[in-house]
């Protein structure tokens, strides 16, 4: 399948089978059936089976899937071919809590670059990435080619940062912010949204609710 | 329309709607048309009317929606007669982030109580909220009537305190550990998957496409 066709719902789903895969592996496990891949993803063996097609990987009826094999038919698919750099703006407890989260875990996609406005942040290493000043966001995000933003700054500078990041070359930002940022056509925002997915979960927690079904 | 009957896209989307108006109330301004908040929301005007139509309110063609009243008739769909009680399990970075982002902004929707098993942590109040010791999560999640939980610890314990949390009468759970939690069909979970979302938005920021839109 050529990169343009994959629908946000499918590559959100290879990426969960890819980490479930890789907790697979760690426990010595290198062969897996669509029906348990499926169970632990939350959707259907026959999702599954789909999914794998459209990456282009068949497994035996015999033995399943094999699980190294998985994970990189499905890396060839989700990482580009050369390592790709993302910074993150606004480093409070949540930019902070994020830059912990991935330190070192994805070699092909890592946060170089942090930035703030407070001054005793700047230009330590939190969490092994660098801290520069936010007003030096532009030529730093220019000069290291960086492609995807992490935005967790106040709502009130989101759009402002959001419109720098963008200016510097950002074609991807992943939203923390309660606020819908105005970008271009060819930027993509997914936006986390904390407080409109706990108001869902009280919500449902008052009904009795049977548990969302994972992207289909 | 009848709250059993709402799907959890279109409360998504009022929780959206309603954080939008009060933004434009704390501005001073009344009256909003649909076309306004459609395009603050990123969706269409036919989905806001549709929406406002669900929650049995209507707008006048010359003056738009009044805000105030448009804020009422969603909180008395999304929240409930009494305030809802909330748990966070897991106080490390994620979950101080998530306490000090959720500090007195809801008084519907309050996290009272946090868990974690570090004693430098258990007995203090942090972000306005007391911690105890994660042995302790049973009792007090029931003497509290506690039925919200956001689960904030790390992906190795996260079913375990899961467990613990739907046997003590959660119904409700923010996930934010890497896992698919195994929960009974009563129980709603959400899962706020930061790898996963960043993922998406590194490939798509590889392919110039179109910000995703808001759910629809």
């Amino acid at each position: 399948m050529s990169e343009g066709s994959v629908s946000d719902k499918t590559v959100a789903r290879l990426s969960l089978y890819r980490r479930l895969l890789s907790d697979l592996l760690n426990q010595g496990i290198r062969n897996v059936y669509s029906h348990q891949l499926a169970s632990a993803a939350g959707v259907t063996a026959a999702q599954v089976r789909r999914d794998m097609m459209a990456v282009g990987y068949s497994g035996t009826p015999v033995r399943g899937y094999s699980v190294p094999d998985l994970i990189e038919s499905i890396g060839n698919l989700l990482d580009s071919a050369q390592a790709q750099s993302a910074a993150l703006a606004g480093l409070g407890n949540l930019g902070r809590a994020i830059t912990a989260y991935f330190a070192g875990r994805r070699p092909k996609l890592a946060i170089v670059a942090a930035f703030d406005n407070d001054p005793y942040k700047v230009g330590r290493v939190i969490n092994e990435v660098e801290c520069f000043h936010i007003n030096d966001l532009g030529p730093i995000v220019e000069q290291r080619n960086i492609r995807v933003a992490i935005l967790t700054v106040p709502a009130s500078e989101a759009q402002q940062v959001a419109d720098m990041l963008v200016r510097a070359g950002v074609k991807g930002v992943l939203n923390f912010a309660p606020v819908r940022l105005r970008v271009p056509p060819d930027v993509y925002v997914e936006n986390m949204d904390m407080a409109v997915c706990l108001e869902k979960v009280a919500f449902f927690a008052r009904q009795g609710r049977t548990t969302a079904e994972a992207p289909s």
